[in-house]
């Protein structure tokens, strides 16, 4: 019998552009197609999807796409690949709503077949028939998949943890799940993001109560931050203003269009006229008032960060008002989010956010959950996914401390390839998995010598020569003219340049003969950069120019 | 009675460059005089130091410097200040030790008067007296200080907090502190970092207890990381090393040089033989050897980061290594800190981190600790010192909240003054107070013209176009040429540089008289600029030069 293939395609990171293929002979399925958020080196990149390479190889033997929930980093590359690729998109309901917006944004909608699948149904696509099973995280309609294969079921969290009491009565489903272990799972793939994490995760629950309490005593108008996407914290705040007696008025792009939408769609439940617009909320009392926003994660351009900058078209912060961050910062973050809250403390309201308040719990499961997800499946063999390498490595451990069989945890990077068969599971010939660099309209034009290129810029700016030589002999024709950016105040260092050009004009009369312009270039450049290290301990990058007249 | 004067030069912000002065009538003196690690968006900074315009201005005043502590965020400008400064510098044994080691550095030891002073010990300078009391702090010799002024006590506790075993027997002095307290304390300065956090901060013997266990139990060498500052950390190590019968190597420059400094000052005590050499190192099992390594904040050259790298010169990380960083990332250093222990995962290593041991403990006094010193001291007025904008706005609550009299907390910002006189307290007049960056040999002069330029070459790079015109007729004599950098692969788009140049023609060719170079620049800039982002979506810096020919 030949291998069952499993090749994660992205996944690393905390915010990993996560996608996998599982393939058997001739089928493969795409579980995922998420985007990642540039890290701090990778300058100027808009954003990094996977590298879909071996997929474009094997195009036609590609089945179906599955996708477990509706969050960027599961769904975010879409776009990028439906102009390639063609195939079935199967999702739960809010999934598709979100991803269909998405897709109408991008033209893409009349080219994709998107299919709306209900919790237990199952999707034949080739050899393999999947069945979606409902878990809890931090967007309504999250889904993970169990997935049969001829060797046997795999099981596949997606993002998950275990609320006995979530919001929207959506439990990660340890009944199915156990009747899949009772069978015999072949391969568990599971949420890694909060492996390092001791004990459990708190319950929605919790948040819930806490928002009713801030919302219930604060002296006046309250502004609560929050992601878009996490429609179950938005209803949990129409509750409270609804118990509170407030109105609630929504602002910021994406959390307009979400509340919109998820209303439409009957995931977020408020009685008429609590949700009001501008002119409702000016007439309101502030201390009868609460603001949903977007902002939580610092974003420069969100309705928080106007705020806290004082530029906000309808909400001025005043003494007196209450800000609930209800998020954490996700790593990379961490000081513009902060920012925010220094920012908005200066303009006289009270803020409350992850380190002073527990107005936040996060939707990954911790290590007492995942024992309890080994243990109700007791996997032959298991794969951590989504998460930093070190997260992979210890839930690897933690499988093997509970039954896992020794040997049969494989930690995977992106582009392994994990092969199954009758008697085992190894590696195999590694398959291509680069970041792939979306920078403006340019995919995978940004590499690392052009980010090389920007971070010397970065660093120390750069100085441009334009040497004016004679045709014939190459001699300098006039005094050189240089100019900078980001190197130096130019007009405080008059004297720098004046100096710079000698330099220049001796780089260039060293040569009797009539030397290769691009040697008289490199020339000029060395000689101008170590004069520049010497003068100023900068390192600029130097460009030059020879002009011919 | 004249007013006295507290000004905060620095100190916002979690390694906030401290410094402040005191002032009263014609007598200023200075605390701490430090710098701070530039933050993300100060691209090609250094370091940066506090302004020191106001004391410029006052230099006449100046009577004498006292610093708390050896950590670079309370000494580190002393080389910047002692340029244009002269006073003489008080402070405890090691804290001399620490800067006399920069000074020398910098060749500055020969103009500088530094002073030990001896804990009880009594300085006066100007109308002052400073009494240094000890405080547990993340490095030995670390003090607070009991300023005597006309107007009453102030204390100023550098960074503190409480621990009841500490390592090297050093503990906050309460008893001297609460003897203040029933004299009747003026003002209290207190430290902020951890005013966030409820509780109380763990003692380091919590620390030396895990370091223990791991260096006894680890099947194979053991390498550590941590603070090359934090000597008791590796008092510590030392320690578990001879207990478990193993040898220390230790490596990293820092590193080195501290223990050779703490040596030699008694700081450290290890017994003959078993801090071992190079040579000794390779000759011993590796299961009797213990690594003492810089590199705990993934700084990109320690020694660290270059066995994560494998490429350290001495030590290959292998299988059955066990590498523990005690030290947790200080904010904005946990991705390479990250990155390392994910390299080091990778190359097979056991990595024990923050998040997964407990073999770290921050120095900074948590909210009963804080509490704890408001109920001993008992103060008039009240200033939280050190920490971010909203760390200062909670201290400040807690310190209302337990009992002083409301409206005697002051969040202050660098700059804000502070005038106490036998009445009351209020804000006097600002002064200049504003980020010096310090970039190569250049001390304030990037400012934030230079910085956004920097950041947007990074963002997409640069452009530079070269027009070469007619003298007479300001005709375009030849094609323009066009370099890049940055900003898209040239070899992969030639085809949008030859339509670039047709633009740049275009821009130039629609004069029919003779314009102004400057006015051409601008016209061939806007148009390229234009062109580039409806082409690519990207907007690289351009820069136009018009040569006349």
């Amino acid at each position: 019998m030949p291998p069952l293939r499993i090749i994660p395609l992205g996944g690393l990171g905390e915010i990993g552009r996560n996608m996998m293929l599982i393939e058997y002979e001739e089928d493969i399925i795409v579980v995922d197609v998420g985007l990642m958020f540039p890290e701090e080196e990778m300058l100027g990149v808009d954003l990094v999807i996977p590298d879909f390479t071996y997929l474009r190889e094997n195009a036609g033997r590609l089945r179906a796409v599955f996708l477990t929930h509706g969050h960027e980093d599961h769904v975010g590359a879409l776009p990028y690949f439906l102009r390639e690729f063609s195939a079935p998109i199967y999702s739960s309901r809010l999934t598709d709503g979100l991803i269909r917006v998405k897709l109408n944004e991008h033209r893409l909608l009349d080219k994709s077949e998107t299919v709306v699948v209900e919790p237990g149904e199952v999707i034949k696509a080739g050899v393999f028939e999947v069945e979606f099973f409902p878990v809890a995280h931090s967007i309504p309609d999250a889904c993970g998949l169990i997935i049969r294969t001829p060797l046997g079921p795999i099981v596949h969290t997606g993002d998950f943890k275990l609320d006995h009491t979530p919001v929207m009565n959506q439990s990660t489903d340890l009944i199915r799940l156990a009747q899949v272990g009772a069978e015999g799972c072949l391969l568990l793939l599971a949420d890694s993001t909060y492996a390092e994490v001791e004990g459990y995760t708190p319950s929605e629950q919790l948040v819930g109560d806490a928002l009713r309490n801030i919302v219930v005593n604060a002296p006046g108008r309250v502004i609560i931050a929050t992601f878009a996407s996490l429609i179950s914290r938005v209803q949990q705040v129409v509750d409270a203003a609804v118990f509170a007696g407030r109105k609630v008025f929504v602002t910021g792009r994406s959390m307009i269009d979400n509340v919109a939408m998820a209303r439409q769609l009957g995931y977020l439940n408020a009685p008429d006229g609590v949700i009001v617009g501008v002119e409702e909320m000016r007439n309101t009392p502030l201390n009868k008032l609460v603001v949903v926003t977007t902002g939580s994660q610092g974003e420069p351009t969100s309705a928080l960060t106007r705020m806290a900058n004082g530029n906000h078209r309808h909400i001025q912060i005043q003494e007196g008002d209450t800000v609930a961050l209800s998020a954490s910062p996700i790593p990379g973050n961490e000081q513009a989010v902060y920012r925010n809250v220094d920012n908005l403390f200066r303009l006289g309201a009270d803020v409350l956010y992850n380190r002073v308040a527990n107005i936040h719990v996060r939707g990954h499961a911790s290590r007492e959950e995942l024992k309890i997800l080994q243990g109700v499946l007791q996997p032959e063999y298991f794969v951590p996914i989504h998460g930093e390498y070190r997260h992979l490595v210890v839930h690897a451990r933690l499988a093997e401390a509970v039954g896992v069989p020794e040997g049969n945890a494989f930690v995977l990077t992106d582009g392994d390839v994990l092969e199954i068969d009758e008697k085992e599971a190894r590696l195999g010939d590694k398959v291509p998995a680069s970041y792939v660099y979306v920078d403006g309209l340019g995919i995978g034009d940004v590499d690392q010598h052009l980010l090389r290129d920007r971070a010397h810029l970065s660093t120390d700016g750069v100085v441009v020569v334009i040497a004016s030589v004679d045709k014939q002999t190459g001699k300098l024709e006039r005094s050189p003219d240089i100019l900078s950016r980001g190197f130096i105040d130019v007009e405080e260092h008059e004297e720098l340049l004046e100096r710079s050009k000698r330099v220049v004009e001796g780089a260039l009369g060293g040569g009797e003969h009539r030397a290769e312009l691009g040697d008289i270039e490199v020339r000029v450049r060395d000689a101008l950069s170590k004069f520049l290290y010497d003068e100023t301990r900068r390192r600029p990058m130097v460009l030059t120019v020879t002009v011919e007249v």
